[in-house]
């Protein structure tokens, strides 16, 4: 497969996974610049138009993998692929920032749950949504009323 | 940074990249399977429960990377961040699919872009999404307008 490169890092609040909000109804509102590499920066033409963008990045401080997560947002165990676990196969982080606004090759963007230095993959536009009425939630709906 | 994996490949009617709906008001319904590698199976547990996945593939068979991409949605050149283009400095594909049902390690999704053989670094839960009032969709709406 290919070899990942860092076409960009984070500049965030958080210094420490313990900054990061966890479990059920977390909020990520802090704000942040997502840094990219002068060699990349043509690549950011037009984007300061999108209010949303996906920010592919990596778990850099994870290590391993467990098939079997603990997620902080339940008292029971659910497969890897069903959480958002950072000990992940292939350690990809995937979030859905708001784009503030850019600053030639500093993007200002709020909804950060990535740690200060961490490595981004890739940048997206956000585009599409699933409508609420299709979609279901998961054991995650189950937590939370079971938390009512 | 981290060593790419496939946990899973694409069973997709896409053959070839012309297969694949492309251009402004493009639908993705085509339905296909995600075979799970049988080490990672485990990892599955629970995934049955949610309507949405998120799926983050390697675009295989694309080569090197453009930082000026030429969207088929579109006349006029854009950033690769600010495009789906396959030809990104990290060649990672990500789709939002629609899961039909999963029997053991197989996964029948609705939704696919991919091609016939892709292979699958890592399968997230579709939770949130971006209320339509807060969303702008730059290049792409201006596009789209000018086509009316």
């Amino acid at each position: 497969m290919f070899n990942p490169r860092p076409i960009a890092f984070v500049r965030s609040p958080h210094q420490d996974t313990n900054d990061v909000p966890k479990g059920l109804g977390a909020k990520h509102t802090a704000e942040g610049v997502l840094e990219i590499q002068p060699e990349f920066a043509a690549g950011l033409a037009d984007i300061e138009g999108f209010s949303h963008l996906y920010v592919l990045w990596e778990f850099d401080r994870a290590s391993g993998y467990e098939l079997t997560a603990h997620p902080p947002s339940d008292d029971r165990p659910h497969g890897v692929f069903a959480t958002r676990s950072p000990q992940r196969p292939n350690p990809i982080g995937l979030t859905v920032v708001e784009l503030l606004r850019r600053d030639g090759a500093k993007l200002y963007v709020r909804g950060l749950d990535m740690l200060d230095g961490t490595p981004i993959l890739d940048i997206k536009p956000y585009l599409s949504n699933v409508p609420e009425e299709k979609l279901r939630r998961g054991w995650l709906a189950e937590a939370e009323a079971r938390k009512r």
